[in-house]
């Protein structure tokens, strides 16, 4: 007899959130991307398929980012001729150049995303630029990639906290925001990359977008659990309007054992919270917590979902 | 460099939550006596020491249950009798009947805390009770303690889901809180035991005890994070007027590698959010992390809260 066999969690709605949440995956990429291990590329699309069966409609599958960088990606091509894409599902895939659409394109992607920085410590750390060098490499990739009739998403990193800088004020979110909205983007993923942001940033960040002028349905959130707030820093963007959330099955990409989690929000906790919010997300609970204790097996450790942990562990 | 030494979390309050918040650390008690060690008493006098050094000022101590059911804390007399008892900190104990009343009595306690259940068979399963035998095994002892000048404080168990029952309804709640108070309990802890509760429940039951007439400031809330919600749900609850709320140091109790994790909300994540908040609490955030890391050495095992992983993995 599990929580589940009960009827748990109860469904019991609040005020003031959406009705429908669009969960964004980010595991096949922004999950794997961080895993040690090199995953066969069958297993690959086996997840996808799980994911898409358990009823994801937006699952971000690959990156095109150069193999040296992020090995574990290298078989971006031979995942995306393999694919058997679902109608009814999107499956973007970051591009971080020219470079990038390139192949892209050439691999018949529809929806690509743009991974950016909100500081100019972490541009030039982790992207070997600065914020100008940034939107200069952006703006022909996104225009390019809008000309081909592609959706383009702008991940904007580093939204509350850099690990160099501290605390990241809105102004300067919002001001690389609405360049990357100007340039073509659909959406942004605001991305507490290290985790730190508690519920107040929250608010003040979706309150400067859309008193700038930018609507709510323009914004995704994307939390790290680094410090144990992703849930109750995305029950606030809820109540704030936000409706697209990112996370990873299982909360790839992030684990309790090793100090350098990233520490991705899990989707099974996401959706236990939505489904006892009585939020539609379209997603079987069961069927994902399923597929993720398979990918645990494969990758040969637990889940750090707790959710996952608790119905499968 | 840490995320503290660059001053994070940043403090950007949100409205609608309480200017301060009492921290009810039960680490000592309800997070020892789930641990599989049998901790000596020199260390947790050591552990006593350094929640008050931290800023703690209610710490549960120990509990006057028989030490045939919880042999972690058989030592409560010897540990009351070498307590350091700080100007300022309360110490409750848990006294489950009379005859634990008459220890604590002896042992010079002025808080007592009793445990009862919300549903009828988590009263038979765990207290081998009913709910009417539950009032009538209690209503001497709140007699009792409160005719001796002690401060009675109800722990309600099971508020939100039973792992037998499935969802429990507020009105059932309310009712077994309003006979605990109406015997004399100043103040009803509302655990989430199995940890499934989510955001509307915590509406809901924190509305139905408003309705019925209970004041919100008689209320704290105990939400475990088995299933990941632990707080989020205490966001909630602080919005609603809950400035009580309980925790346990490191996440002690709860533990991510075991099946049977209960996953007490972890203190150090608690403040992470307050102090983000810029809601007092009065603790030293790397005080109470440098005392769980400390802690968790002496347990042989890592903490299970992210905070103390992040800032002492």
């Amino acid at each position: 007899m599990t929580a589940r066999d009960l009827g748990l969690p109860a469904r019991v709605p609040a005020p003031d959130l959406p009705d429908r949440v669009t969960i964004w995956e980010v595991g096949p990429r922004d999950g794997l991307q961080n895993e040690q291990a090199v995953i066969p590329v069958r297993t690959k699309l086996a997840f996808l398929g799980r994911l898409a069966d358990a009823g994801l409609t937006t699952i971000e599958a690959t990156s095109f980012v150069h193999p040296k960088w992020v090995p574990q990606l290298a078989d971006a091509e031979q995942l995306l001729a393999g694919l058997n894409r679902r109608v009814g599902v999107r499956y973007p895939v970051l591009v971080p150049n020219e470079r990038g659409l390139d192949r892209a394109l050439a691999a018949g992607v529809e929806h690509v995303a743009i991974f950016a920085s909100a500081t100019e410590t972490f541009a030039a750390r982790n992207l070997n630029s600065t914020l100008d060098a940034q939107f200069a490499m952006f703006e022909p990739v996104v225009t390019r990639a809008v000309a081909a009739g592609l959706d383009v998403r702008a991940y904007v990193s580093m939204c509350f906290g850099d690990p160099w800088e501290g605390p990241v004020e809105p102004a300067a979110v919002v001001g690389v925001g609405q360049r990357l909205l100007a340039m073509g983007a659909s959406q942004l993923s605001l991305g507490d990359t290290i985790g730190v942001a508690t519920a107040g940033q929250v608010e003040a960040l979706v309150g400067a977008f859309t008193a700038a002028g930018t609507s709510v349905d323009a914004l995704a959130v994307h939390f790290h659990d680094t410090f144990g707030q992703a849930l109750a820093n995305t029950l606030t963007a809820l109540r704030l309007g936000v409706s697209t959330v990112d996370s990873s099955a299982g909360g790839l990409g992030g684990c309790p054992y090793a100090e350098s989690a990233t520490g991705n929000l899990a989707t099974e906790d996401l959706v236990w919270l939505l489904d006892g919010l009585g939020v539609e997300t379209g997603v079987d609970l069961d069927a994902l917590a399923d597929t993720s204790a398979w990918l645990a097996e494969e990758l040969g450790r637990p889940s750090p979902s707790r959710v996952v942990r608790a119905l499968r562990g």
